[in-house]
C-alpha cells in the first residue's frame, strides 16, 4: 500500500518549459521529522522508522499555496451576483449600493472578531482543497483603521491557519485621492511595516483604480519599510503596471487577462512570478490570462483562487488547478508547479512547494492511485488528507 | 431557527418564463408524512407535529435531479485527458487505444459486482453534491450481455440510490452495423423491456455515430415495447434528430451545443425537455448549449451533470447549477427549475422536483440561510444535508 505515486516539481520557482518536469516516484515513502521532510524516494529503499503512517496506495502531491485570496470580507454580493447575471450592468448594480463598494461597507463595520469568525469556514473550505498555504490580503477596509483590523484578523487566524499576509492597496477614494496615496505611503505602509501586520504590499493597477504612477509611489514607501511588492495587472487593460512591477523586482504580477506580448516578454524576463486567476474566469465569463502563452514564453507562472464575494467565490485550491488546464491551456504538470513551488515564490517563500529534503512537510494524499484525478476531476473533493508540517489537519 | 427560506419551482415542467417564477417562502416549515410532503408554508402557520427537526435556520431547496448520467464504467480516461490537453488530436488517441473504446474494453470486461463498486463512490459524490434522484445510462458494453451487465449494475444500484436506467445506443460497431442496429431493435429492447432493465431507450444521433434513420427505427422498437425514448443530439452536428425526438415524443433531447434556430424552435414547439449539460462545455472547452436562447423560445430546459469519464468528470449536481448560470446564460432561478422539475420532466417523473403538497420528501437544507449560494458558490459543497422521502442520507 503505501504511496502509490508520489508526484513533485523540483524546489521553485520554474520557468517555461520546466514548469513541466516533474518527478514521479512510483511505490514511494515519505520520511518526516520535525515538520520536514527528512527522506523521500521509493518505499523499497526507505530507512527504517520508529512509526509508519500507511496513507492507503493512493497518489500523493505537495500541499497547494494559495498565493492570491481575499478571504477576509463581511457581507455577501448574492444579490449583486443575480442582478449580473440576469443581465443587470456593473453601473447600475454600484448605483443601487452593490458592487465593491458593499463589501467595503460590511467590511468596515465589523469587529476584528467577526472578521475572523466569517473568515474560519472559507479558509477551511480552502484547505480541505489542499491548500496548505493561503495568502490573504486586505483592501475591503478602506479608511485606515479598518485596513489595520483586516490584517488583524488576518494575524488572529494565523494561529489556525498558514497564511501569508498582504496589504492591498486595492479601491481609491472618490474625493481626496491624493491625500489618500500619501497616507498610504506616509502613514498605513509604516505602521503595518511596524507592527509585522504585512509581509508585502499589492496595488490594484487599472482604470477604475490605481494609476502606474501611484503605483510606483506606493511600491517605493513599501520597499523603503522593507516590504515586499505585488500587483493586481492588466485584469481590462494593460497600462504599463506589468512592466513596473517587474523593474522594481515584484514577487508577483496578478490577473494578466489583458496582458499582450509586451507584458508578457517582461514578466518573462524577470524574476517576477506571473500569477492566473481562472476562478474569475469562469465566475465572470471574461477572457482568459494566456496562461500558454506565459509559459512558451519562459515565465514562471503561478495559480490562485483569487477567493473574494465579487469576482471569484471559488473556494478550491485543487480547483483552480482544474481550472487553469481547462481555462488557461496548462497541461496538469505545468498546473501543479503553477500551484506549488511558482505559489510558494510568489509569496517569497522557498521553504515549501516541493516534496524534497529539507522542505516542509506539507502534503496531499488523493482519493485515488493517479495523481492526474486532481486536475481531472471536477464537482468534488480529489483530496483525502491534508498535512501541516507532518500533521494530518 | 428551522428554514431561513424554502424556495421551490411548482411541480413541472416549467416553460420559458415561468422557469423563473419560483416561490420563495421565508421562516418555512415543511410536514413529511410516509415520505411525502403533508404540508408547507410559513412555520407559523405550521400544524403541530409529533417530531420536529430543526434544520438550523439555513435554506431548504428541492433536492436536485441529475437527468443526464453515465456513472458506470469501468478504466479510467486520465491518459487521454492528460495528451488531449497537451494538445493531441482525438484521433490519435483513438489510434493509440485510448478515447471511448477504451472505455468499453474496459467496461465489457468487468463483472456486475465490480461495475457496483466502481459505480457506489461516484453516485455517494452525486448525491452529496444533491442529486437525489440520477438516471444512469448503459452504453459502453457495445456487445448486448455486457449493455446487459451495464443495465443489471444500474438495477443493484438501485438498492442503494434512486436511479432511473436507461438503455442507451452509443457507439455503432466498426463492421456488421445493419445487422447490430436490427438487433438492438429486435433482441436488446425487448430483453430490456421484458426484464425491466430500463425504462427508456436514448440514442446517440451524431456524425461519428448513428444516424437519424437508425435513431427513428431504434425509437420505433423502443415505443413498440412500451420504452420511453430519449436523444443525445446536437452535440457537434444538427442533423434533424431532435426535429425527429420532439415529432416522436422524446421525454428529452440533450446536448444541443449546435442547436441552431429550426431546433431551438422545434424543442419549443414540442412536450420535449431540451437538457443541457454545461460540464462538457468546461471540461472540452467546446462552445455551450444556448440555454438562454432555448428559455426565450419557451422551451423547458433541463440541466444534468452528463457524468463520464471522457467529456465531463463532474460529479456534482449543485455544480452543474454553478455552471449552466455561467456558462449557458441561466438565472439562478431557471436553473433551479432545470434541475429539479424539468430534469423530473426529463426522466418521465411527476412525483419529485417540487416542495408541494403529495410531492416526495426529497430535499436539500444548505450551508447558509440564502438558497443563492447554491448557483454562487463555486469549488465547495453548498449542500449541507440530503433528504430522500424525507429520510437524512
Ligand atoms: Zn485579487
Ligand atoms: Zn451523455
Amino acid at each position: 500500500m503505501g504511496i502509490s505515486e508520489l508526484v513533485t516539481p523540483p524546489p521553485g520557482p520554474q520557468r517555461g518549459a520546466a514548469m513541466r518536469e516533474v518527478t514521479v516516484i512510483k511505490d514511494a515513502a515519505l520520511l518526516v521529522r520535525d515538520g520536514r521532510i527528512a527522506w523521500v524516494g521509493p518505499a523499497r529503499e526507505s530507512p527504517a522508522v520508529p512509526t509508519e503512517h500507511d496513507l492507503g496506495g493512493v497518489a500523493v502531491v505537495p500541499g497547494l499555496i494559495d498565493p492570491h485570496t481575499h478571504a477576509v470580507w463581511a457581507g455577501d454580493r448574492l444579490g449583486d451576483f443575480e442582478a449580473r447575471v440576469a443581465g443587470v450592468p456593473y453601473e447600475t448594480i454600484l448605483a443601487a449600493g452593490g458592487g465593491i463598494r458593499s463589501s467595503i461597507t460590511a467590511t468596515a463595520a465589523a469587529t476584528v472578531e467577526e472578521l475572523v469568525a466569517l473568515a474560519r469556514p472559507r479558509l477551511m473550505a480552502l484547505r480541505q482543497s489542499g491548500a496548505t498555504t493561503a495568502e490573504v490580503k486586505s483592501g475591503y477596509g478602506m479608511d485606515f483603521s479598518a485596513e489595520l483590523r483586516m490584517l488583524r484578523a488576518i494575524r488572529a487566524l494565523q494561529r489556525e491557519f498558514s497564511l501569508v499576509s498582504t496589504l492591498l492597496i486595492h479601491v481609491p477614494p472618490t474625493e481626496e485621492r491624493e491625500a489618500y496615496v500619501r497616507g498610504v505611503c506616509q502613514e498605513l505602509i509604516p505602521l503595518a511595516a511596524a507592527e509585522q501586520l504585512a509581509s508585502a504590499v499589492d496595488v490594484f493597477c487599472e482604470a477604475e483604480a490605481f494609476s502606474v504612477e501611484e503605483a510606483r509611489r506606493i511600491f517605493l514607501a513599501a520597499q523603503a519599510n522593507s516590504l515586499k511588492i505585488k500587483l493586481h495587472a492588466d485584469q481590462f487593460h494593460a497600462l504599463g503596471g506589468t512592466e513596473l512591477a517587474c523593474q522594481l523586482g515584484a514577487l508577483s504580477v496578478d490577473h494578466l487577462e489583458a496582458s499582450g506580448p509586451a507584458q508578457i516578454a517582461a514578466l518573462a524576463a524577470s524574476g517576477t512570478v506571473a500569477t492566473i486567476l481562472p476562478g474569475v474566469t469562469l465566475h465572470l465569463g471574461l477572457p482568459a490570462a494566456p496562461g500558454r502563452r506565459l509559459i512558451d514564453a519562459g515565465a514562471a507562472v503561478a495559480l490562485g483562487t483569487d477567493l473574494n464575494p465579487g469576482s471569484s467565490p471559488l473556494f478550491s485550491a485543487a480547483m483552480a488547478v482544474a481550472l487553469a488546464v481547462r481555462l488557461n491551456g496548462l497541461t496538469p504538470a505545468e498546473a501543479l508547479t503553477a500551484a506549488t513551488v511558482n505559489a510558494a515564490a510568489a509569496l517569497g517563500l522557498s521553504d515549501r512547494g516541493a516534496l524534497s529534503v529539507g522542505q516542509r512537510a506539507d502534503f496531499l494524499s488523493l482519493r485515488g492511485p493517479d495523481w492526474r484525478e486532481l486536475p481531472y476531476t471536477l464537482g468534488t473533493n480529489p483530496v483525502r488528507e491534508v498535512f501541516v508540517e507532518g500533521v494530518n489537519q
